[in-house]
């Protein structure tokens, strides 16, 4: 058996992603094991390396997005940058792009021409709306995604209009569903010898994530409501003041339910005949929430957390990043990780969000400066392209 | 090379969690092929199977979480189940829980235990927090890690409290990461004859989504507004009022904008001094969306989302869930599939979100009755313990 360090040791992965999707995606990919070579057009190579705040020219949001990859600059509109791909492509295991769907295909690199030159490629794309059906040319963005798959319909106040995520959030559940997709092609190749294509795209993923929601309007084709912090069906639940701050506190069962009351001093309440049963407690749930803050006022936040938490009812308070980053839980479970830059010094970035306990993900190399790996990676496939054309 | 149907064929999971997110997970290896041998309680099994609108004794959310699966009843509390739970994790290759870090072992299952009855197994735990830190021990739920995360310091409006998300975001993402670990661990496993752990914790995974929002705060230690629809550092951006209703436009650069007002008949605009920058723009951006806007009533909404997007600009509308199941792109990604249910007709269930060219996601199984392969699965089990104590 081979000494494994990551489970994707000796996979290759040619990466014509931009933005955010896809280096997402094969950051995911590099963060496993993975060699990933981002191919960027020459010039400024992706937009990101210019976005958000430089630190010595570096931009901290493409370091935090591009790690664990080599970079290598080619036009793919010019015929040598052609020729080197398709060299790339032969020695590659991976070949992954967020072009609208068929892009790949109009700059010379259909099906029947990767199947030429590489028949155990695993092929990926990752698009806003998928590659079939009418709107699968459409341009697509993360906010239009938002609003077209449902998402904002759900999220937001019930007296107010539909509101988008703060993070970008279809980009990144479409860039984890297509390393997920490739990760299971990968193991079918390593079964059966035969590359695949994989598609993941945002609209579909984000859907997927409806859950109840879905299956509750496909049953009994009622609106999920729009119910702010509230929970659509339970009472008491959401958001308490403590004297100092607010306490969140997610009861969502009788059991529970009856944790939370007893912890804060208002067990009597639920033997109340008004508010005995959870379909009379949900029309009075702004009494509710008045008679609970102003018990929840004697004491502080952090008091009741940690009762709450003691007594086994989920609780916690809203923090911001700059709470979330000093929080010892985020640094016990190292999602920040600092990685040295040469010549840009150590960069502070988020960490590995799946553990594995004998092959773990690493930050094996910095964020590439562009076309740092132009020599070793296309120094050698030049030496071949002039010795097969002599 | 074997025939092979779908990329975890031959793989079985024993899968012990229950509710949302280690359901979706499992789910998800029982797209791709898994068996998903579904450990529940006897008496009422997963809460989720009394949970949602039933119609004819089923639960749709329920069944929409647990497709390709089979259900086994344990009392993991009793001898019996115990060691019938021990033969179970002998004959598989993946044991997945979703109990709080700790509890497994609890049970009698500690890694020594576990590797001891199988050392090839790949073992999983999903929980909120991680299994280190401070608060490892802790209850979660989606709400409060929405909370903790940061998530929801920035969703919602500047002017108003922070916003939970009405999808269950962490629950999923937490149960996605698992499932991508668990098949990365499965690919090392192929490779090296070894089994792992795998941990997925709601609060890292959400983290990891944080994007720019984390990258620009570890730079600059400012904290991200919220900014509701509204882009946080572009203008114009959002929601434009055309006749009949919002239109959604992501002009998310300057050729992209240009675009865009070219489109409307406002290029003259980006000309003005007052507006041909987006740093003079941004302060403005409430005027410009009254201009906006009054140029966009004089048609309907479906024009300028087709002259929108034609030009390249990324446009769309907030469509609600029943507009959504409506959509002919929802249609054409077969992104709701019917699958039969004996005994309760067909349930209507959110598609694949992952496409792959040769082997496919499939519906093999409904969601399953509690208990509905105690037989099969139990049965011969049951003798092997008998035969050995015989």
């Amino acid at each position: 058996m081979p000494d494994l360090k990551q489970p994707l040791d000796g996979i290759r992965v040619v990466d014509l992603t931009r933005v955010l999707s896809g280096p997402f995606c094969s950051m995911l990919l590099g963060d496993m094991g993975a060699e990933v070579i981002k191919v960027e057009p020459p010039g400024k190579g992706d937009p990101v390396r210019g976005q958000g705040t430089l630190k010595d020219g570096l931009s901290w949001y493409f370091a935090s997005f591009n790690r664990n990859k080599k970079s290598v600059t080619l036009d793919l509109y010019a015929d040598e940058g052609k020729a080197l791909l398709a060299e790339l492509i032969r020695d590659a295991d991976v070949l992954v792009d967020n072009f609208r769907p068929g892009v790949l295909a109009k700059m010379g690199f259909d099906k029947a021409r990767l199947d030429t030159l590489n028949p155990r490629l695993v092929t990926a794309n990752i698009s806003g709306y998928g590659s079939t059906g009418p709107m699968a040319d459409l341009p697509a963005f993360d906010f239009i995604i938002q609003a077209m798959s449902g998402f904002m319909s759900v999220n937001g106040r019930a007296d107010q209009e539909p509101m988008r995520s703060g993070q970008p959030i279809t980009d990144l559940v479409g860039g984890l569903y297509a390393a997920f997709g490739i990760v299971c092609a990968l193991r079918a190749r390593d079964l059966n010898g035969r590359g695949q294509h994989v598609e993941s795209a945002l609209m579909n993923g984000i859907l997927s994530f409806m859950a109840y929601l879905a299956s509750e309007h496909l049953l009994t084709g009622q609106l999920p409501l729009r119910t702010g912090n509230n929970h659509p069906l339970v009472a008491p639940y959401g958001l308490y003041k403590a004297s100092d701050g607010e306490v969140a506190v997610a009861a969502s069962n009788d059991v529970v339910l009856r944790k939370f009351m007893r912890t804060i001093g208002l067990e009597d309440l639920l033997d109340d005949p008004r508010y005995d049963d959870n379909t009379k407690r949900f029309p009075l749930r702004d009494e509710l929430k008045e008679i609970i803050d102003a018990r929840m006022q004697d004491e502080s936040q952090a008091h009741w957390i940690a009762a709450l938490n003691a007594a086994g009812v989920p609780s916690g308070k809203v923090q911001d990043l700059g709470e979330v980053f000093a929080d010892p839980q985020v640094a016990a479970q190292e999602m920040v990780i600092s990685v040295d830059h040469p010549g840009h010094g150590d960069v502070r970035m988020l960490g590995f969000p799946v553990k594995l306990s004998e092959t773990p993900c690493e930050a094996r190399l910095p964020a590439p400066e562009l076309g740092a790996h132009d020599e070793e990676i296309l120094g050698p496939l030049r030496a071949r392209l002039a010795q097969r054309s002599g």
